[in-house]
């Protein structure tokens, strides 16, 4: 089992990889949408060849890993995220858990289904200050089908503990 | 009644004159925490006597209104708050809802009070876009006790047009 | 304003002229569900031209009220519908209240469309217990569209006073 | 790997040898529930010497495993449950789901604690019918502390077919 120092070295040097190849923030044409798979999707935007969120870059965290059925984003909670009574606020929680349970959606849809979040609920466990250092928000899918998609993620620190948990209900559709 | 461009240039109007007053971003002490009932507390934000939450400033929104039972935030969605599929991301919403929630709680409660977010749930009703203007999130309570507080909220445009809904539980307990 | 006792005989009263119109349990066929717009199919159960839920019977209470837009459930919990610990059981509160978030949804739908609940949250606010007498479960839609429908819903006794808020997400679809 | 009617011959088994050792319907008292754990006492239930929930005689369903951090319940979904649109009704998913949430945030707590549910969210992802025979909801700890508790359960067939998924926030706090 590696420990505490080894997974945050490794969970920071992925990132690093990760952000050394992001393209610009930007949004993807209908055309791109249409083009390739959800999984495929997210791939090229980690490879840089499709932008990445403009709002991940208003709030600094990333993209960092998506295959079917698996999506992680990660990010570092500092003082830019705080509410006033001395903690992050749930929108920074609720941002990169969001992220997580769409992208997981889309994740499992095939070339030329799109996907809208229809709502999504969130439990706040633990306060995140910017002491914690990076977490990560990990999207799994509960089911997804030809209408509907439902997912669910957890934010969880180095250490494996819990900050929150999620659940989504995404419509699914044809682009066209 | 008021047509568009009224009620336009009156929500325009009321967030300069807000912005005019408030202080710099910051994190109350819970000195000051203990001093003020909930809803005082909001109003020296709006006073510009307390700071105001960080996260405000780096997603650009701000409490506009805040009295016993009814609180107010505004802001302008625009590509900063993209997703890359094309629309405001559900972060966005879902940060503007749960400060309208958390703080129309804190309107509630007696000096020596303090509340934590225990949950949210938050369903999109309508994509928000940078052609959408600005929009208000607007908390109303179900109901708060000493243990818990239950509230709503709702995102809405300035023709009164719904963008999202929200219900929230938060934990009441005194500050010690 | 009516006080107390007359709102509840009222209630009584109308709980009786509802019951005394109501066909046997069952269930309505794909043709009489096709052949009426969602609100006249909430009519003819109230006038005893279409079975009433099952499940109604199993746990005794009653459609009340049904027009585009408003639905209302009527029961009076009591030591059958108990958890052990010495309370209504959650699932109680959550049949009233998914069946008026449901048919809310319904009411507004033209003939032809159906629905399917695809997630409902729920906030139990006070315990029920065999002395609350009855209760009513209200529907409010939110915003109900072509492809989805949203609404709430509380729990309320004779004086106002409120057990349980809740939402619903439905699924809106043709039905063929 | 046992196939499938080898796992509905073990749940049907199962579910009978409990029902034979069950006690009658009823409400344990406060010093019942102050002399046990929480485990203790779900145990208790299912040996039958503490009394088991009315609703569950109402609508037919059973406790049937309780260990700390895992609690099972079992029903077999027929006519009784349904909606007058065709198939089970969103409150019987509801119950099940409800009961094993709230009993696996008890079966966390010490002696000396109790619990109440703040809120639940249940996505119903396929419909339940009096042909799907025997299901059960199982419950699954998130996180659960001194003063809140957080869990989540599924509904599945015997071929392991997910039927709903379900959150909930409880509080905890010391029984007095």
């Amino acid at each position: 089992m590696p420990n505490r120092e080894q997974i945050l070295a490794q969970w920071q040097a992925e990132e690093s990889a990760v952000r050394a190849r992001l393209a610009a923030p930007g949004v993807a044409s209908l055309e791109q949408l249409k083009q390739y798979s959800g999984a495929e999707f997210l791939q090229r935007i980690l490879n840089g060849e499709l932008p990445v969120a403009p709002i991940a870059q208003t709030l600094d965290f990333t993209l960092i890993e998506a295959e079917p059925g698996r999506v992680v984003f990660q990010g570092t909670p500092d003082m830019r995220h705080y509410n006033p009574i001395g903690s992050v606020h749930g929108g920074y929680f609720c941002t990169l858990l969001d992220s997580a349970l769409g992208c997981v959606v889309q994740s499992m849809l095939p070339k030329g289904s799109g996907y809208t979040t229809l709502e999504l609920k969130v439990n706040l466990i633990r306060a995140l200050t910017d002491k914690t250092g990076p977490v990560r928000a990990i999207g799994k899918v509960i089911q997804v089908g030809g209408r509907v998609g439902v997912a669910e993620a957890n934010i969880v620190d180095v250490d494996g503990k819990i900050y929150a948990h999620a659940t989504t209900t995404c419509l699914v559709f044809a682009l066209s």
